[in-house]
């Protein structure tokens, strides 16, 4: 980590001067906000701030950009391309502190947060309401970071992602704009849709204070169930039947052997290490029954086994926790190795050969990979276990990766379906969007980030 | 309609050279280009030109920057709110012969088309694949002018909107860049949101020549139904519950005693001339049945009456017919008149009080006013019929419309549901999203447009 001259460094002066205790230059405070849960490397800020208002965003944008001190919007630090890196240095914006639960509106059927608040906060205030918000993306994410890389994971086949779930955002501008982008109505056609552009922007054209959010009524009935085939063809084919079919399943999750195994072992469990679908059916009593019977006879007929069934709550939690911690379960296969996690998304007609194609690929690697994905959605990730140290392993992954987004993008896809950019893609923009549409994205930050204040170097790729 | 002096217009000779016969100043022309289907008057552009591909838009944009003459993106003209007129002047692009469905892809549940193919023409080329594409406006609108007004209609409480649904854009930007938005993943976090950064613009940002389209598969079983109400507000209060209650209604569409009346005699029906709601239910045989029982009871413990059903696909597409007929039916009520729709939305819980205020500011107006919507999205139309050489009833009408919208906005709502801006809203854009949010949008259509040659006057109040 590199040592900056905080002592005479005039914009950390005044953020000290703004947020006094809540302004940090503390070698493990910086070192903490300049990773987030994957294998890119720390790269620290030189301070961290935990401003406590939109008001003190403001003032703390102000200060920087009379400094040119760059500004990282920082939640909870899961984020997988290196999001939260400090490329140029400056201050990690940490927004954790602003975690107060705004406004609850069960009758309307939406919530305004404080973008700090978690998923598992926000569930947990909901848990008496009769409603929910879908989205889940495994790890406790804050609202506001999950807006920001336009989050999705295991409900998005049936809820949509962060992009249909967001209703409204306050943002905060380079210039010190704050910007309230929609009301609260369903639906509007009044105007540019500002709340899109700020989905999925990393960070890198404000800095998101305030996320309202649509939430779903809790189905009558909940039913989850794990489905054992003899080969991931097998599974990936019984989820692309599913979903050509249009059957309303909540959750579909592959997971191959490799990954069975390692949830196995970590959560002491007895799944049969094999190619496996992870299932929930939402809806009514009847409803359930009938999706269940509907992907169980898809299921039969590409030699899927019988299903198993985790109808009890705490049942339901045990699989879908997990699922959840898989990353975990994931990296206690081989101990001080890092996940290097892939994450294109395809059309559903191309799964099946973006997956077979990736397997091959990655069956001569020198290390533990794993296969499993949203595949509801066309989305999975390959995970490659590579010890750091050896450069051999990171060049394969790197290689593995490479090949496989440019397959992907070949056959209609894109480099990411929910992680978002960083660092880690943005050299695939152009591969993926056309020179054209770089341009454009270059434009919108050059509007709204004349002088690259905000989270630098993420995104777009070097001009 | 003023004359220009169009043999001495060196934009239209360029345009001419480009499209010869598909360039047009005849009067008539130009006449039927400057208007939509609403009150707004008409302001016809100097000339029309139909385009047969994305690069001949290309050339007539060329041409246009150069002699700075503006450009009106046209479908069908079927707008509500001014989007066609030709404020400025300048040429009406007519993408109505950019027709062709580029290609359906039913393993994908995607289709591409090109701007000009409308609606009903694509629901045609749908009909045997068993899939079809939800957005409904009634008008029988093209997909390009659908996307840039965000349209919506009957189907969204289920579906969602034009934002929802549409995957990709091809656009073709003041400079000559063409954009295409997006790949066909269902979900991506590969960068800003360029789709959604033109749905919803209206031809003020761009030339939308290409629009990707997510489809839906048909579902097994369809019932629509016709519920009887003794008032408006019991029928909006079953409408309200329905959504609270999380029941996936396809289409939940209220009807005043008024609406049905024009709809009684136009469409030669004989229902009860009474608040009404009509409902559709999708999904398989038992789970339409199971809706359909949940709704009833709400509507009973609202003294709804018992459901008139229309099981038979020739029976619904009557009810839905008569539905779409509504513009026309209530134009009948008063031949010569023209009908001034308003189109607010609010969150579903003060549906009913904005609905009950509107009705009671308008219960003294001097002319017929017929109240409809799709509820379900807390979106709906007052229709005032206007005899458009009285001032005395125009300006009634603007004034019900400004406290409408007023009223809305103060309920957190929105001053257009589905319609657009055009030029008849910009005036609340303001009051709706506030000076930092409009300042943002003048940004985003600075960048875009600098020269303001897309669809000047639209949107953005003037500065």
């Amino acid at each position: 980590m590199d040592t900056p001259s905080t002592l005479e460094n005039p914009a950390i002066d005044g953020l000290r001067a703004l947020f006094g205790e809540r302004c940090s230059t503390r070698p493990a405070e910086r070192e903490q906000h300049g990773r987030g849960e994957s294998y890119h490397p720390c790269r620290a800020p030189d301070a961290v701030c935990w401003p406590g208002s939109t008001d003190e965003v403001v003032a703390a944008v102000e200060i920087c950009r009379r400094h040119r001190f760059p500004i990282v919007p920082f939640g909870v630090g899961t984020s997988l391309e290196g999001h939260v890196a400090a490329l140029e240095g400056g201050v990690a914006l940490d927004l954790s502190r602003m975690n107060r639960i705004l406004m609850v509106r069960p009758e309307d059927m939406d919530v305004t947060v404080e973008a700090g608040v978690t998923r598992k906060q926000l569930d947990q205030e909901l848990r008496d309401s009769g409603l929910f918000f879908p989205i889940d993306p495994g790890a406790d994410a804050t609202l506001g970071g999950m807006a920001a890389t336009r989050a999705s994971g295991t409900n998005a086949v049936r809820y949509g992602t962060m992009r249909e779930n967001v209703l409204a955002l306050t943002v905060v501008l380079a210039d010190g704009r704050v910007v309230k982008t929609a009301n609260r109505a369903r639906k509007s056609s009044a105007g540019y849709d500002l709340t899109r552009l700020f989905v999925g922007s990393e960070g890198t054209l404000g800095v998101i204070t305030e996320v309202t959010l649509r939430l779903h009524g809790r189905p009558e009935a909940v039913a989850s169930a794990v489905c054992s085939f003899p080969s991931v063809d097998q599974a990936v084919a019984t989820a692309m039947e599913t979903v050509q079919a249009g059957i309303p399943v909540a959750r579909m999750e592959l997971l191959d052997g490799n990954v069975m195994e390692a949830v196995n072992r970590f959560s002491k469990l007895d799944y049969p290490a094999t190619a496996t679908l992870f299932l929930e059916f939402h809806g009514s009593a009847a409803s359930v029954e009938e999706q269940a019977a509907m992907v169980g006879e898809l299921a039969a007929g590409n030699d899927g086994s019988a299903f198993r069934w985790a109808l009890r709550p705490e049942e339901r939690n045990a699989l879908w926790q997990a699922r959840h911690d898989l990353h975990y379960a994931t990296l206690a296969m081989r101990p001080g190795a890092k996940v290097w996690g892939t994450d294109v998304c395809v059309p559903i007609s191309a799964l099946g050969e973006c997956i077979r194609e990736a397997r091959r690929a990655a069956a001569e690697a020198p290390f533990f990979v794993t296969t499993l994905g949203h595949v509801g959605d066309g989305n999975f990730h390959m995970g490659y276990l590579i010890d750091m140290a050896d450069p051999a392993e990171l060049q394969a992954a790197e290689r593995l990766n490479e090949r496989l987004v440019r397959h992907a993008i070949s056959l209609g896809g894109t480099c990411t379906g929910e992680h978002g950019v960083g660092y880690g893609k943005a050299k695939f923009m152009t591969l993926e969007h056309g020179d054209a549409a770089v341009s454009l994205m270059r434009q919108i930050k050059h509007m709204l980030d004349p002088e690259n204040l905000f989270n630098p170097g993420k995104i777009l790729p070097p001009a």
